[in-house]
C-alpha cells in the first residue's frame, strides 16, 4: 500500500485541533492565537500559541507541512540517494510551559517524511518514514506522575515501548551537563518496517496518547501552592530546556538551517528564563531531589 | 623568534585582573567572585563572575589555559596536519550584561593557540596563531557610543581595522533572524603573518583597548532613567544573545564539545531572558529604531 500523504495531513491537522482544544479547556482562560504562514520554497503551516493563560504561561502547538522540489543537503547527509529529490515533511510539534512550577513542561512531536515520487505508478519507489514521541520535564518530581506518563506511553507504543523509551532517554540528554532533560517518555524515528498502514497507526497512537498522558498530571498539580523559591527554581531549570533545544536538538537545527520559520521553530522556548552561574541546590532539598531521584534513566513501569 | 607561551599567559592573567578591577570600580558595589578550576585532560582556568552589581547585573570574565597531549578532532577539521599533536589554547573571554537597558551588553575575547613542539630546537616547527576582538550589543542605540566604540577599535587595530570590522560583522550574525547581533567592532583569528612579536602586540592592543572602549559608554548611560518598557525590551533582546551563543558561536560549541567547563562557557548567558512569540516593536518606536538604524552593517568611522 503506497503512503497516503493526504490521510497523514488530515490526521495531523485534526490532532492539532484536538490538542489545542483540550489545553484551552483545562486552562479555562487562555486561548490559542493562530498564525498561518507559507514558505517561499513550498509548503507552510499554522502556528498556534497561547500566552499568559491561567495554567499555561506559554504553549505552542504547531502544524507544518514543508515541501520542495529538491531536498537540502543537510537532510540527506545519511541518505545521499535522496539528494535532489522532491520531498514532503509534515508534523505536529508542541511545547508547553506551565505557570505553576509543580506542573511539568511537556513536549510532543509526530511527523511524517516522504521523498521521491509518491505515485505508485511512478518511475521510482518513494522513501518515507514516521517519527515522533513525547517527553516530560518536571521541576519538582512526583513518582505518581512519572508512572502515569510512562504507562500511557507504554500503552500507546506496545511492544516498541522498551526500545522507544531508551531512544527517548538517549536523545533528550544534555551531554554538556551529563544530565537528562527530564523523565523521558518515548521517541522514535525512521519508522516504516511494518508497512504504511501499521506505521501510520503507531504515529496516531502516539499523537492520540498525548492529552491522556499529560492532562491528568496538569489537573493534579495546577492548584498546588508555591512561592518565589519554586518560581526561581523553575526559571533556572528552564535554562536547561533552552540549552537542549538550541545546542542539541536536531529538529531545531534542521529547521533553522533549512530556512524554516524562525518564530515557529523557536516558539518552544520558555517565556522567561534565568541563568545563575554555578548554582547548585542544597543537598537534601526538594530542588536537589529532582536531580537525585528523577533525572536518572529509570524504569518507571514494568515491561 | 619562537612563540613565548609564558609571556602570553602572563599578559592574559594581568588583563583579566585589570578588566575586573576596572569594572568593579565603575560598578561601585559588585565584586567578582573567582572559581579556579582544573581540567582532567590538562590545564585549567579562573572564572570570575560579578552577580547583582549596581551597574552590572551579571559580568563574567574568564581566563583559561587548556592544554593536552593530543588535539581533539573537532579542533583540526580544517588543519588535519595538527591531529594528535600536543597543544595549548589560552584566552581571556568576557561578557557583560548591564542592568540599565541603556547600557549595551559587550563581549571581548583574546586568545592564543599553539600546537606542536614549542622548543625552537625541537623536531617540528610549532604552529600558532592569535585571535580576538570585541563587539557591542546595544538595546537602545546611541550614535555617539557607536562612533566611540569603533574609533577605539580602529585605533587598536590600525591598518587591519577595515578587514577585522567586516570579519566581526560577518561573524556576529544571526542567520536564522537575518540580523546582526549588535553594532559589531573587530574580530580576527588565525593571525600570525607578521611573526610572533608583532602578532602578540596586536592581541595586546585589542585586549588593552577594551576598557577604554566600553567604560565611557557605561559612564554616560548607567544613570539614565528607565521603566518596565525598557526592561522588557532588554529581556526580549537578550534572547537574541542566547540564540547566537548557543546556535552559532563556534567557541561555545568547541568548548561544550571538547569537555570544557560548562559553567565557565555558559557564564556568558544573561541572568534573565524573555522570549515572546512573534513580537515586533511598533514602527517608529525607540525599540524599532534599534533594528532600523543600528542593526545594519554600517561604517561608523572613516577608514
Amino acid at each position: 500500500m503506497p503512503p497516503d500523504l493526504t490521510a497523514v495531513r488530515n490526521y495531523l491537522l485534526s490532532l492539532q485541533d484536538s490538542i489545542c482544544s483540550g489545553l484551552e479547556q483545562i486552562d479555562g482562560q487562555g486561548r490559542f492565537q493562530e498564525d498561518a504562514w507559507t514558505r517561499p520554497e513550498g509548503g507552510g503551516g499554522r502556528s498556534r500559541v497561547m500566552s499568559e493563560g491561567a495554567v499555561f504561561e506559554k504553549a505552542g502547538v504547531g502544524f507544518s507541512h514543508v515541501s520542495g522540489s529538491t531536498l537540502p543537503p543537510s537532510a540527506t547527509a545519511s541518505r545521499p540517494e535522496l539528494a535532489g529529490k522532491p520531498f514532503h515533511a509534515l508534523g505536529v510539534s508542541l511545547v508547553i510551559h506551565p505557570r505553576n512550577p509543580y506542573v511539568p513542561t511537556s513536549h510532543m512531536n509526530v511527523r511524517f517524511f516522504l521523498a521521491g515520487n509518491p505515485e505508485p505508478a511512478g518511475p521510482s519507489t518513494p522513501v518515507w518514514w514516521f517519527g515522533g514521541g513525547f517527553d516530560l520535564t518536571p521541576y519538582y518530581g512526583f513518582e505518581e506522575d512519572a508512572v502515569h506518563w510512562h504507562r500511557t506511553a507504554q500503552a500507546a507504543t506496545g511492544e516498541h515501548y522498551p526500545h522507544f523509551k531508551k531512544w527517548c532517554d538517549d536523545y533528550f540528554y544534555l551531554k554538556h551537563r551529563s544530565e537528562p532533560r527530564g523523565i523521558g517518555g518515548v521517541f522514535f524515528d525512521d519508522f516504516n518496517a511494518p508497512g504504511f498502514p501499521a506505521s501510520f497507526d503507531l504515529m496516531r497512537s502516539v499523537g492520540d496518547a498525548f492529552l491522556p498522558a499529560y492532562l491528568p498530571i496538569v489537573g493534579r498539580r495546577k492548584g498546588l501552592a508555591h512561592g518565589q523559591r519554586e518560581r526561581d527554581f523553575q526559571l533556572y531549570r528552564r535554562g536547561r530546556y533552552v540549552e537542549f533545544n538550541l545546542v542539541w536538538d536536531r529538529g531545531t537545527h534542521f529547521g533553522l538551517q533549512s530556512g524554516g520559520r524562525t518564530e515557529s521553530i523557536l516558539m518552544s522556548l520558555p517565556p522567561l528564563v534565568a541563568w545563575r552561574y554555578d548554582w547548585k541546590p542544597e543537598p537534601g532539598s526538594p530542588e536537589a531531589r529532582l536531580h537525585d531521584v528523577f533525572l536518572k534513566p529509570r524504569e518507571w513501569v514494568q515491561g
